[in-house]
């Protein structure tokens, strides 16, 4: 029973996307990563969240080689792979087909951040990349996601630290995050801030950013050296 | 009780409806087909999915005639049979007024792929059937609706074994598949399918379609020979 | 208790309102006619749902006075009185805040009859009425919201058998039919029709109303002397 | 065991929140005066609600000093605090990030009165405070909140009395109420009421505001001298 914790961390942080409304039938995946044993657990592909048990779930290693387990990991496995052999300090990934991201990612458009509710998460707009080429696609797709994932943060000068997810233009969010948990945790805000903005341009089509002190004030407030916001553990 | 693994498959089906959003009161009907014995099951007319029982399910073969049971079938009943009798490899139909596909089918529009959670599914618009002309709508107007369905698909070069589901102008879904159960699971899917592409054309209304390579990796990937989502079972 | 039969109607009808998810809070109400004993049961005003008892619903007559009870009946109950005195074989009323109603109803605009779904509950647009008069709204408001529905009604040349469903302008939805029930099952399907109208006319700002020819087949398909849907009871 | 009823009081209407669909994990936060004793209770920052206990609450004066509890109390506490000093007949304040409340707060724009649903809360249109200033944010933040607040109402002429809601730009909604419950009441409607507004005006961007008969008719008969709305106790 060697990666028994791991297997259950990732089955439970699976199970909270049809419970948050993240994902219609399989339509979703989280993965959670042991760094000590550079190793990440995910779900299997295709298997239904009402059917999945803590066994089921697959051990891989950054290179996308299967560990443990006796089922096809995820489609997605290879993009979870890559991002975490790049970034070496995130502990989970969720990729999910959640409607109001989906949009944004379908309109090929960033989401401006217009309010405290993304600043709070995070100070800048949520990224989309765009669609992968032609050779991408029909070469290694999956790493190739991984790749134009790590293309828009560079281009943009993000940081994955302050940025804890992105769009991929005609296909759906990632987040990511220290834990499984924290993973799923910013998929449901993603698509909660992905609604918010759309609501609010229906309102309001010529509505400016959020302004920088306000902006900057809410990020730091949670996250920065002086935070006040939660319990400081 | 010769039918009665087809009336429960037929009523679990059914059940389905309600609990995935897709139907208020008995606004919808599945049916399950056996095809050793050539006849297919369906929801009677009228009845409230709470009070449905296995028993009031109705027996009846592709000429739209009851076979076995004593309440009235669903109104839709005859395009169910013409469904089965036309296309000899589908399982099971569901038809709903499930909202979003309603409000395609009353604009008239067909539903444009705009990306992968659309092309993990079929990779072609979903058509919307023109309205009935007057003849069709006062003759045979269930059983003409399914000749409707089969002039979209001849017109567009669609293949019922690719796109499973199809608008019908002014009034709504159907789906099918190899099973009820998978008839019941395009619907769903067709209403969130539908629910995308309306936020995609309410952020940017000039939002142009997902490029073919992307379009068919993932159709491929999930349809394809080669295809390697799922557990291949 | 004379009237126990009438008050667990009503009760159990006003219930129906927060699950079909109609109400919020307070926001609606039901009440039952019992015609041979010519009076109506309704909820009492601002007791919220989950502290509703059958012995709190109020009997009134159709003048509005009560006859049995110890609360104060709903604020809109003389516009309940003067729909049952002047439609006398309707035996339940809704009034709810349901939100696309009241969407369509602050807009001003009569709900275009766009598909099937509307058809098969009525042949006509869902009227708006519209807003009272000053004089009507410092007079006897409630009563006056009665003249206003007949005169909408009158007006476009309605029948209440036929269209049991009326918006009043900035205010919100009445529906009826022959129970509580009835008119409940109404006021939800307003509510669906509401949000597909909404929709379709976001998808398409031009679309038409449905062709007559289908819009009579599916009403008399249900509701026409040769009707073919439901169990015939 | 002190402040045991007070606790319990903001301990209950805290969970109301995520009940009635007003928050999203952490965003939101209720708090409960004692004006007898001078103080009031808060949600600790950043405590799930379903990780909350009674003991948790902030026992805190009205100039933001923890008088009792071992957590640290919402990083809001400051605004919850100056209103209660301010506004000396208030027993309850509730902030939170509700999904269409925000987005008019991110469209800048007050929400408009379009019907009696509104009316019957309130006569006015719902301010929305505009975004503080540089030297606002950089200063005292969550105290200079309640500044603006009081700024907007004083410069629209609003009483806080009538009008138990406000937005602040790129925030927020903030209701408050003569009791803890009342407030999350009031942040219930104004979530309605955002809702209502935002469908109102995508079907008629040209649709004015209820007018003023009608406005103070609903108004009166639920808040007025000789209101007959609810059980007059």
């Amino acid at each position: 029973m060697m990666y028994e914790t791991l297997r259950d961390e990732c089955y439970e942080a699976n199970l909270q996307l049809p419970k948050l409304g993240l994902v219609l039938f399989t339509f979703g995946n989280v993965s959670a990563a042991d760094r000590d044993k550079a190793v990440f657990a995910i779900k299997p592909s295709g298997v239904p969240y009402d059917r999945l048990k803590p066994a089921d779930i697959v051990i891989m290693d950054y290179d996308a080689r299967v560990v443990d387990g006796s089922l096809r990991p995820s489609s997605d496995t290879k993009t979870h792979a890559l991002l975490y052999k790049t970034w070496s300090d995130i502990g989970g990934i969720t990729h999910t087909h959640s409607t109001y991201a989906v949009a944004w990612a379908q309109a090929g458009r960033d989401i401006p951040i217009f309010g405290t509710t993304h600043a709070d998460h995070t100070h800048q707009d949520i990224p989309c990349a765009p669609v992968l080429t032609d050779a991408m696609i029909e070469g290694d797709y999956e790493h190739e996601t991984g790749n134009q994932i790590f293309d828009v943060f560079r281009q943009k000068g993000l940081s994955y630290r302050e940025t804890e997810m992105v769009l991929l233009q005609n296909h759906g969010p990632f987040t990511w995050g220290k834990t499984a948990e924290k993973s799923v945790y910013n998929a449901a805000v993603l698509e909660e801030l992905a609604r918010m903005a759309y609501l609010t341009l229906q309102i309001n089509p010529e509505t400016p950013r959020i302004k920088d002190t306000l902006r900057m004030k809410h990020y730091e407030r949670k996250h920065g050296s002086n935070a006040y916001y939660g319990q400081g553990c």
